[in-house]
């Protein structure tokens, strides 16, 4: 069996030839090349693990939760594992790079989960049908008897699930925000089913608690900090600038699939075209990246000032408050803006940027986190805590930000 | 300098010469016998840690918290770094040997505080004085003009001192609870300093949520695991009956410094002659564990049981409820245990014991932590946080316990 | 299943309830008294780790080795395999505290191979014979046929056996010398097995010397530190004095345990008698460092120098050299003690210790590490490695050394 | 002052603000883009750390190595303390993207020393004089009467610079080959100066030798491992095929940088130009890889083939061997290349390629390691270790490749 090295978990064995051969295929390859947190290493330089990396971690983790799981008797057939291996190893699959910069830019109309979904059709059907059980399990088709198909859905998509586990330590790893460390091997080792549902034993209370505090403090901290939302709103505003323009008819540099996005206009019905799905899923961060360096020398003043910026890390100045903006105060920045590059206020707009972000560590209307009790009951996580702090997890918060360049003073 | 191997941070220097001779002196040398947690190594292998090895550890953040402080321009002289050394070198020099159960059985109307008082003031005497300032820092003499004696004494004893953050980073480390981490030296190197408090800057906000939330899962999962404190008082009763017995003239072994604290009933007062204070300062782990196991032996029923019961790990069945047990179920069970071993009643007491723990993971009502915010104002920190459970972290929980014998059965 | 904590490997898990029974005999509950490093812990105040977590930690090691080669394809019962965890789990089990120096003073002829073969007939009787195949494979009985035993019994001790891969990784966690850190964990992964003995993949070449690098500095860095050893020779000496007296029927305070080996001579014969044999199991680091602490008040002066010199952590200087010390260097050291203390030559000889260590970090004439090449061939390590340190690291390296007490000067 | 995130040290603080200007410049920012092990990721998933965090952390090192020589009473200015900070964060300014490979195709007769002194000088330029000082201790220029300027230079670029300290734990870490951790620590913590030279003091003697023995670990196991290497002769025949393309007047997709340097030859000379240095600085891995990529689809058969085989990971097969590879072996491969893809066998030697490479882990005929004693003598490491595995460490090991496509069989 192949053994590949992993920082955190030492090595990472791949369990069956089918999953090899699924590593090996192109479009997993190209995750390699599409980083898990986009433009965060602008702001924690060693966060540059990619999803390549994050979904071979999450698939290692399935195996232990499965160990687990037959350890405490609970029948696991060998299909059902192979299955669940490649659910959770095809989870991202349909990731872009800077995935969700692009939709907010060149592909509007398709998400993420969209394309997932596309591919790992197209896949099944390149293996001969070898996908039917994973793609099942990450449907959550629950018509199979008896089976474990929902449990296992639940490890890969779910408040629980090993795709969190992974990121969380891995991101918290890569960035040295030592804080989002969890004590994912402890969740793991607790896990139960009943009544056919994941659940967790009642000793594993203080873990989760942290596991929900990790994960909260890793979004304000790192997905959220607002130097990251700014650079990425910098990097959708210079795609846009560049589709507008390409769309005119001006000549912008892109890798050939690039270009296809660059110049049409796509949405979820274009992507049934196999060569807009293959030109997709030949985009990396380098076609990205690539053509944003080159656009910094665009004879386009906001196309290139937008570029450069971002190419020489010239970060937005952002500010946060609970509140929407006013729109004057946006509109007084962007003529600033337009009167010091002598721009459009049209394109003024690209640099003066306001919106929120919003997150909630846990979501109790979604398929709930519940402790299994020596007597058998069951609770959820939030009313089982005497820490009220998991109840206040569960309510979103909201904060709004106003963003503008650097170079343009306080 | 002298530089001694931490496998927590790599490396400890003694930052002075009287620091040197500090460590080398008998009465903080006998740390080196005195169990951090205890008796928590029954349940968790690892945590073997010493006092000696915390108070090195919490001396060297105090060096890492000093250089912080420095570098942001505030002036601490050279005499004022070496007082808050010494006084965080000798902050816990008072504790005894499983310090919490002998307070509760050979030694009562003493706390460790009131012991570390004395010894202070005795080493000083030996040391010519040269401990004034750590003294003056370790009482929080306030006296000194303008100086920043009050900001070291938050540092050595305070709800975000580094006494906290080295036991909590080193018991975590020990027993294998990695829930326990936390970003110690991101906090040391976010504090300040305004109206002559120490504060800690807004961007720690997540940090020390972190640091409370996994205070707070120590206290659960280890200080206050069920099973750990169950041991604690099985001690705790092993002493007692050993006192009873030599009280009233039962030979029962013991060093020559157990011996005295056995057979005479010893107070506060007490402690003023120098020979009972120099006999506790003799007593660690060996006397008191070295004598139970002898004790396993002693001809005495009730003796030899608790102590075997002790040295070979049969722990008491415990369980915990929000409210104080029933005393007629408590009754229940001592009348068994008395009838299982034909002893009597007030013998039997000794093996069904009932209690409370309570833990709060911040208290407001104490010296507060507070944020400074860009613009110079300050908040705590349990308002300031969008995190309910902040809030809610303020309040003490409690649990009451039960335990009785595994031998009796459920 | 039970889980135990370890803060190296994260979770140890008890496999089988024989081997939970095993743990909760009060024999192996001792182990927990005893450390591992013995008084290593006066230079790396770390290294407090016990015999008790380390044979855990390599029992952990044995079922990641089995997995590996059940994995390969080589077949091993289920009743081998809770051998293999059983030997491993015993193969201490007749260490006494502080063994080494114990066995150069109160038990002369009798080593802890001895011990550890009487316990595990002792254990095997108690247990019904449970522990048949456990004992047949850490006593490398082969007559099982075709059977993987001599496999197993390599995995218990050999020079690449899992007591190695744990101490070598436990000891350097503790003390805080990472440079001991090895690959385990990768080592473990390319176990293979030829012609019925234990073998590793060519690929393990550089893991396996880092490992034998890594063993090499631990024995000069920790084992064999000058003030380490030294600190084993006063406890020696200590000893010694203390079984004079008592042989010579001065009084000297000590547990009943200790007091028979203080006052009566014993070998391996005397170890036959069930009651030696009890009282030696009864003994753990309480009974030894709690006497000599007492000791240091001793009336007779030599034994109260030794004591307190070691209670107080006054080290010896030691100086090495290539060659065995001059006599007459050591007969003045010794004359200076005696005036020094006023005491004769003999009692003088406690002071002025000579003596040698040796140490090679691979052994050639005992079972070799063999390279397993992908045409089949194995070859030894030291003649496949390109390092010629390989072949180096096979002559043993002796130092001689002469120790004497600070307070004497230089 | 500037607190950046770092997994491997916790934190790196910019000293400087003439620091933080040169990490700010677009020529350092571009660092953020070059991976520091080229596709050593390929390999290993996690080696994706860059040559901008290397710089940062051999910075951090730099630091700690001062702060240690200060404290063992040494003068270093604080002009020289900068000095030397910006002498290691420039070190490696001049390199490209795959460095290596891009020596032996794009850029001839100039390597990344030549381009880092020309971009050194035009940054002291840039920044009127401030690096002055920094680039002496680069250059090694001791016309400074009695300054620290040599030793600072051995601390940038010696046989136990920061440099290598770094980079073996960071590639150590990366990897998650765990046997290149050093303990890089405990080696500055020793370092000491003696007749204007760095030495180290007698007791870091194992440290030293775990540091060689770990550097000859990662090149066999990393650095020159036989798929690595591979890779980059994929690589660089990639390139040279790209080229000779473009030279001749086929289109190739490029970068305007790229596209320089592909459709013109250059020499050390042409990077007096301008122009030239300028789009040199603008290459990273961005232009390589995603031209690559596009390259896949590209008329040429055998520029197609060797792009996409790069792309899609199709490895090369590859074998070492002590003696240059057979000639006519060679020729045999090439011929069943240029038959399978019909082209000529000048086109096929890109996919056949022999050569050699050569690791030796200390080299003595250089400036040595020198212990320090504690008479005051100094001894070179490999004198002075009873490791003759040391002195083997001064040996070159040379190992000669063949490699050949995958798909063409064994």
């Amino acid at each position: 069996m192949k053994i590949l090295n992993d920082p955190i978990y030492g090595f990472i064995t791949v369990p069956h030839p089918t999953v090899l051969r699924l590593i090996d295929h192109p479009w997993f390859q190209r995750l390699r090349y599409i980083k898990q947190l986009g433009l965060s290493h602008l702001v924690y330089p060693g966060a540059l693990h990619t999803r390549f990396h994050h979904a071979l971690g999450a698939m290692h983790l399935m195996g232990e939760a499965i160990a687990t799981l037959r350890g405490k008797g609970h029948a696991i057939s060998d299909e059902e594992a192979l299955g669940a291996h490649i659910a959770i190893l095809l989870h991202d699959i349909g990731h872009g790079p800077f995935s969700h910069a692009l939709e907010h830019s060149l592909v509007g109309g398709i998400g993420h989960e969209d394309v997932s979904a596309l591919v790992m059709d197209a896949l099944n059907d390149r293996f001969d049908g070898a996908l039917n059980v994973g793609l099942d399990i990450f449907r959550d088709r629950r018509d199979h008897a008896a089976g474990m198909t929902h449990v296992l859905h639940q490890l890969v998509s779910s408040q629980l699930d090993v795709d969190r586990i992974d990121y969380l330590n891995r991101d918290s790893f890569y960035t040295g925000v030592s804080e989002g460390v969890i004590g994912g091997e402890r969740i793991l080792k607790m896990l139960e089913v009943r009544e056919n549902r994941l659940v967790v034993e009642e000793k594993a209370i203080y873990s989760i608690e942290k596991f929900l505090v990790a994960r909260r403090l890793m979004y304000w901290q790192v997905y959220l900090h607002k130097t990251v939302v700014a650079c990425e709103m910098m990097l959708v505003e210079t795609l846009r600038r560049a589709k507008d323009l390409a769309m005119n008819g001006t000549a912008v540099f892109a890798s050939p699939a690039l270009q296809r996005f660059l110049s049409e206009r796509h949405d979820r019905a274009s992507f049934n075209d196999p060569a807009v799905l293959a030109d997709f899923l030949r985009l990396d961060d380098h076609d990205i990246m690539g053509a944003v360096k080159v656009w910094a020398a665009h004879s386009d003043k906001a196309l290139s000032t937008l570029a450069s910026d971002l190419v020489e890390r010239r970060n937005l100045h952002v500010r946060l408050q609970d509140t929407p903006w006013d729109g004057e105060q946006v509109t007084a920045l962007r003529e600033r803006v337009a009167k010091a590059l002598n721009i459009s206020m049209a394109e003024a707009a690209h640099f003066v940027i306001t919106g929120s972000v919003v997150n909630n560590a846990y979501d109790p209307s979604k398929d709930r986190i519940e402790l299994l009790y020596k007597d058998g009951s069951l609770r959820d996580i939030a009313a089982a805590s005497d820490n009220l702090g998991i109840a206040a997890l569960s309510t979103p918060v909201q904060k709004h930000y106003l963003a503008w360049p650097r170079w343009l003073g306080k």
